[in-house]
């Protein structure tokens, strides 16, 4: 988009994902069924509800003697109760005798208890006499250190609820209670187109003047990273129809499309046109405040978002944080989360004055150092067609649209990679 | 271990941490080489030199055009210089010209500049006249908007080191360089072996007094989570020959072995007898002051390390975090990293008095929530049996050892899971 004097327009990081969000019906993946043990960090796709009670049987929680609380009650050092050891519960078998009167069970942390039973005394509350009598100086109330049949989960309980991501706990937890197999969103597939005439896949030489598709790779990382699918769909010429067909199929094998830009003046605008000729929306923004990542292109055709991609790896980079990441998020299925532990920023000063036009958005490359206690984080200064900048920066930090820089030892957010 | 009165005998957490790793001789896994594109996330076990220069061709930052500096040295708004338009530089190829005195060719980011030219002019810096000619209204120095030969990474270069972990963007700038594979460890394998004659597979229905097989699957998932590969042998019975046989074979095929608990008194003295008897040194520690955790055995066997761990849910995620991450991290081949990132705690503000023992570490299961923009920790009360505790904390806040408790609104670390 350009406006009435031929530059380029662009609108800033917030309107640009307001758009995208306002334009984006929810769409979710598809959902399929896995066994539990293959399910970490998989999103679930429907409710889970306990098909059974947990624990289904009263089940002590200590080491010690399963009692009828009542031959406890009174019971102190000076005038312990005096009771008898009938019994030893056997882990994992239903105990088959009843206690009566003044009488115990030997049992175990997660034995069952025996009929006539409500409670359990702490071995560390008991002295044994002899081999058939223990004292017991402190009295124990009825189920003191017992789990209740379904205390811990009742039959028919959501035990986990749609959108929630699989943890290692929720994992044990299913497998507590006998369910073996688990309904998830599909993992995300996102194609990654390359484009430049100056491209070359990393398993050719390359002639003068041509550079190696980096993007590609980065993306992919990027991609699974954030708990999607890479497609790499290859390095296409900066032609109107050769970059419309394979645009054209990867909406139909993806839930998102990114057309990484060879750097040719030409390109962005073939990304552009193929974008608005393929379905509506379309494009809805050409250029963002934002630096780096200035000539992104973000679409949306027939409710599949894609994005044209500067060819600057350190932009592509801060564009995927930007809102590539989010956007996959939006459609991964994952449900809001109660708090927000995923944002990977910190806070660190900044050790060094770094200017900033006001108006856009910037990220520098910095890495991390503590220095007395802090953290500071040291701008990596560079030309910006420099890719180890990249390999040395720890992340970004941030200089917001409306600041004109910032100081030495002044307090920035450090996106980390 | 007991003490001459017949109690447990426990260490802190720090000794037994201490016994680990000064008996811990470095044992990396083998290392195997991998494709680029399936690299992300694996630890290279050789640095990687570059193969060439990068770029390998004198290559403009930005879109304008390609002169001799010399040429617009003096230039002003007032007083440009005005230089012909000769050429046009293609995209990955390499320009077949020569440029002349006062002669520019138009060139995009990412361009090989011309035998002549020794920087690039940007567009912005620029007034088109006609066809033919600009002006030029700011002087270039020399190499101005131009990356050299080499100046990025130079052909022999050190790019990443062994130890390091496969970014998105190492990806890229491998791809970047012509490098198809790299060379990386192999996933660590932990087995893990669960005990306890109480305890069936989930797949199978509970008789009264069994449980199913939690912790299998919650060290699944964490072994999953820190990077290594799970080995589920199976449910074993208490029994020392049984135990012994699935450990020693455990030990031919994994990096750690896990040996989880059930809550049978015996077991755990069967653990400690197995340990000891299949290798040096065997037992280091067999109780720690840690709630939950308490009854933690931690051994090595011929190099291998190898836990005991307690039968609650509970105490094996925490037993988890401090001992077996670190443990899988000191041997999966990961370089010291330089800033600690990888830490994953938070402060928060406790939301109620806990009171704890002086002399043992205590991780309590707490949910987070925002309180006017502030974090708190919400301890999650309930009996130790319950396996809902995990579903609902969002990590463990510590009481250290030699607290006595925490206060409502006190500052707490908290673990996240």
């Amino acid at each position: 988009m350009r406006d009435m004097l031929g530059r380029e327009e662009v609108i800033t990081v917030e309107s640009a994902l307001e758009l995208i969000f306002s334009n984006l019906s929810p769409k979710l993946p598809p959902e399929r069924s896995l066994k539990i043990d293959e399910s970490y960090g998989r999103i679930l796709s429907r409710d889970v509800f306990s098909p059974e009670d947990l624990p289904d049987f009263s089940r002590s929680t200590v080491d010690g003697f399963a009692v009828s609380a009542s031959d406890t009650f009174g019971a102190t050092e000076g005038m312990p109760a005096y009771l008898n050891i009938r019994y030893e519960i056997l882990m994992g078998k239903e105990p088959d005798f009843e206690l009566k009167k003044g009488e115990v069970a030997k049992i175990a942390t997660g034995g069952m208890l025996p009929k006539g039973a409500d409670a359990v005394v702490m071995l560390e509350h008991t002295q044994q006499i002899d081999e058939g009598m223990i004292e017991v100086v402190k009295p124990v109330a009825p189920g003191e250190n017992v789990i209740q049949p379904g205390e811990d989960v009742k039959k028919g309980d959501c035990v986990l609820k749609k959108g929630h991501k699989m943890r290692p706990q929720d994992m044990g937890v299913l497998a507590g209670l006998g369910i073996n197999d688990v309904w998830v969103y599909e993992r995300q597939k996102g194609s990654i187109v390359s484009t430049g005439d100056e491209i070359v896949p990393p398993g050719r030489p390359v002639k003068p003047g041509q550079v190696r598709d980096i993007n590609s790779y980065n993306l992919a990382g990027l991609l699974l990273d954030a708990g999607a699918i890479p497609l790499i769909k290859g390095i296409f010429k900066d032609e109107y129809n050769i970059i419309r067909d394979v645009v054209e199929k990867s909406l139909r094998d993806s839930d998102i499309v990114l057309v990484s830009g060879g750097s040719s003046v030409g390109t962005k605008d073939v990304t552009a046109q193929v974008i608005d000729d393929l379905g509506r929306p379309g494009v809805l923004f050409h250029g963002v405040s934002l630096k780096p990542g200035k000539p992104l292109i973000g679409g949306i055709v027939n409710n599949i978002p894609i994005f044209g991609l500067p060819g600057h790896p350190a932009a592509v980079s801060v564009c995927f944080e930007i809102f590539i990441r989010p956007v996959l998020r939006a459609l991964s299925g994952l449900s809001k989360v109660r708090f927000k532990m995923e944002k990977r920023t910190i806070k660190a000063r900044i050790a060094r004055n770094i200017s900033s036009s006001p108006g856009r958005e910037e990220h520098i490359g910095v890495y991390l150092e503590e220095r007395g206690g802090e953290i500071w984080a040291v701008p990596i200064l560079g030309k910006s067609g420099l890719i180890t900048t990249l390999i040395r920066a720890d992340g970004t930090a941030v200089i917001p649209l409306r600041k004109l820089g910032v100081e030495e030892g002044e307090i920035v957010e450090v996106r980390l990679f």
